[in-house]
């Protein structure tokens, strides 16, 4: 399947089986911000805490927190977030239209991209298989021209972006004659950076009104918290603090369904250590984050590292856990070497200090920062696209399966009777009641049992548990599993553990080791 | 203890075991906003899970959701909450302060009732064991006076808001020579209605920029959903949909620590029925609720209903589930019978039909909704400041200890080597690497195992397991329980299982039954 028919399907199929509506869709929806339904809340529960109980609960020295979406603005400035967290917008001033300026700049040159691609085709089309990309592409001369083009275009917009000389990316804007894609007016403004954060504001009176900001990042609230948790918990470094929860970023380009929303939830742990033991934590990290992934059993060639080569002004080391999306590689997770940046912010900015005793060295010392960042609506949408797939059977049919990790499966085990008689229903009924208290479980009557089969692999239920004519003889059912169709024939009694070894996060813990 | 002092002891316990922490304390706080600490996040996250279990796990025909904060604008038109969800408020004009109107009134009621307080006091030291307060009150002339005063002001006040009369709140105000209790002045502005939603905006431009409030309650999002969740999930009524998250509320009289909070966390369920049956529902889902509570193990005197006599506009019957918190008897949860005023509401407002099509009755009609709606940050307060005792023991001495639920608990076991040497610390620490699978556990070889003991108490830990010399001969552990104190010896091997049973939540929702 095309990587953007995949795409439409990955959407379609979570709105269908429950799993993604668009928010507010009643009235006509709201851009870039999605609800969890009935399946997607659990798959995320899950995702949520699968990564909790890796982090917090297996680490010693790792506790968790949840610190306000409201928090003070003072953090804010430390932060940089007031100065520095900004996109560069243009306006047109006919339409009245905001753009991002870079994106405009972006979109300019895939245009040149789409025509390289049509030169492409043509030439594949008449050389047939004679045909040579790579030489074609380096010795074309209208396809060199255009890449020529491209990379002399994005070099100067990453430029001037680099020195802020907001005027000259408007004067590329200008000089390659970029109009609204609304309505082909070239009539800009200047180029403005503006801040990403929802502003709002605390209290009733205009005179005592405090702006406030929704948090575009949870990190800040374990910094400001460092010295309270290291106290009272009586941590001693090396310490992690974790959190997930709410962030929220007013982005104008919001695009790519999940993967880039205005209100999403991050999942982040600092790791405060000694300075000078950087590098071997940011290793550690990198490996221990990586064989998370890879612990719920999708494919090693779906991540790739990236290391950053340009750096953020407070990192010392970074690289991104990449995931291979439907529309290509991008970020997943970010690790990051925050040096002792936030901590002497916090501390310059409220005057506390805001150090460690090491009764070790018989010294204080402001920490160092190991950060793991990964957004959790982001691996929903890595594990539910990725377990998505339409099977051509042996017989030539195809099927949809969600083939998710039965560990983060929102339904465990559906219960069916073979047939709505002979008393089978009752017997399923009460298998139920037995399995709720340790399972989300669902119990299906409707339709043949072949089709119900189908609606559970879609709908991602590991196991289906089949009642028959036999069970009235013997107390066994048949067990189908989702991935292989393979039934087996088990006790009733024995279901609960069957499950349990499936399922449960231990087990697959277990192979981070 | 006087219920002050315990509700001092409350909030400073709960800082220094790590539960609750002010927000943003580095740059001295943030009214009314509160942050979970290493072991409240626990504690909360216990609670929730709870809920949800007993909520969508147990039930299935109860399915789960998990909105947006951000909701299209119209939303709260619909709902009522743009017109009618508002306070009071008034201006002093020389302070430029900000008051709750009736909070005002309230606290002037409140001084002159102080003054009866007085009076009983004095009476009673006067007459001693004669003393007969409940005569007195009713007979003594200057307490029967200030109680007829104090009648006559709250009876205004009330008329006054229920007609929207804020003139003649004013009037009173100014009658009763009420003052800024900041500084005095008398010099007051007339009072106007505020709306207690965030707003903020989404968008960049200012011409595009769409005015977004951040949900002041989280059963909308489930109303929008309704007919999508019904569909996907093929739902029949009668049948649920559950919900966690945050909600924000612009509360100018903010007090209580954690009881009214200005970004607090709801678990909600509405109940979608057959118009007609709402008075069977009430019934079930009062029963149900307060089993639930009951199942945690708090002494059911602390809880009572409290039925309104004067409903809101949508509803046609509601009760309170209040618990007696340190400060009294007040709201934890409400349940309440929404008739189809929601639904019909976004009917109107998006021009999409919200009806169901009874297959039973062959006829479509819109569901009448039953409401259960609780704070968690209250049922955390709940069980927190329920839990906190200081305990007399049969020496004399006094040990504190937090008896919170062992389902709920932060940490469900610590793990004491009871000395430094002869290899029992690697013998606790191959304990806690073999139970951390299943539960959270510490591990604790710090100070004599009496003060560990009292540090665990405090702390909530349902179970300290001590290794001791004898282990080294049998394999086998002290196990001891927080409550009696009682100390057992056991194999090490049945750890495992012995605290599943105490701890696990299907254990705790069997008392439901």
């Amino acid at each position: 399947m095309a990587n953007e028919d995949q795409f439409k399907k990955v959407i379609s199929h979570a709105k269908e089986y429950g799993y993604v509506f668009q928010s507010s869709e009643i009235y006509d929806g709201l851009s870039a911000v999605y609800d969890y339904a009935q399946n997607g809340v659990e798959l995320k529960k899950n995702i949520r805490d699968y990564w909790w109980k890796a982090m917090v609960q297996m680490n010693e020295n790792i506790v968790g927190i949840d610190t306000a979406i409201f928090m003070h603005p003072t953090t804010w400035k430390a932060s940089g977030h007031v100065d520095a967290f900004s996109d560069p917008l243009i306006d047109n001033k006919d339409s009245k239209k905001r753009y991002r300026a870079d994106v405009l700049v972006e979109d300019y040159c895939a245009k040149i991209e789409s025509k390289i691609d049509k030169e492409i085709k043509k030439a594949e089309k008449r050389f047939g298989d004679a045909f040579n990309k790579e030489e074609f592409v380096s010795t074309n001369g209208r396809v060199v021209g255009y890449q020529e083009k491209i990379n002399v275009i994005l070099k100067r917009l990453g430029q001037s972006l680099e020195r802020e000389d907001l005027a000259d990316v408007k004067a590329l804007i200008e000089e390659l004659e970029i109009a609204d894609p609304m309505t082909g007016s070239r009539n800009w403004t200047d180029v403005k950076q503006f801040n990403l954060m929802f502003g709002t504001k605390l209290g009733a009176s205009a005179e005592s009104a405090m702006d406030l900001y929704l948090r575009p990042e949870t990190a800040q609230g374990i910094f400001v918290n460092f010295l309270n948790v290291q106290k009272s918990g009586r941590m001693k470094i090396p310490f992690g603090i974790a959190q997930t929860g709410k962030a929220f970023r007013n982005e104008i380009v919001a695009r790519q369904f999940i993967f880039r929303m205005r209100e999403f939830e991050q999942m982040e742990m600092q790791f405060f250590i000694k300075p000078g033991t950087q590098k071997e934590w940011f290793e550690y990290w990198k490996e221990n984050r990586m064989k998370w992934h890879l612990s719920l059993g999708m494919d090693q060639d779906n991540y790739r590292f990236h290391d950053h080569e340009k750096l953020a002004h407070y990192a010392d080391a970074a690289t991104d856990i990449e995931f291979k999306f439907p529309f290509g590689f991008k970020e997943l997770e970010g690790i990051h070497s925050r040096t002792d940046f936030d901590l002497k912010q916090h501390e310059e900015f409220s005057g506390k200090k805001l150090q460690y005793f090491d009764h070790e060295d018989n010294a204080s010392y402001t920490p160092y920062v190991l950060e793991t960042s990964i957004g959790l609506d982001r691996m929903f949408l890595a594990v539910f696209s990725n377990a998505l797939e339409d099977e051509t059977l042996e017989d030539g049919s195809v099927r949809t399966v969600l083939k998710l990790p039965a560990v983060l499966a929102p339904i465990k085990a559906a219960i069916l009777p073979l047939v709505k008689k002979d008393g089978l229903p009752e017997i399923a009924k009460q298998i139920m009641e037995d399995l709720k208290w340790d399972f989300n479980v669902d119990y299906d009557e409707k339709d043949a049992v072949g089709r119900r089969y189908r609606r559970q692999d879609a709908n991602g239920t590991p196991f289906c548990i089949t009642v028959d004519h036999d069970t009235l003889e013997d107390n066994t059912v048949t067990i189908r599993h989702r991935d292989t169709m393979e039934q087996q024939r088990v006790k009733i009694e024995d279901l609960n553990e069957i499950i349990h070894k499936e399922v449960d996060a231990k087990h697959w813990l277990q192979k981070m080791k």
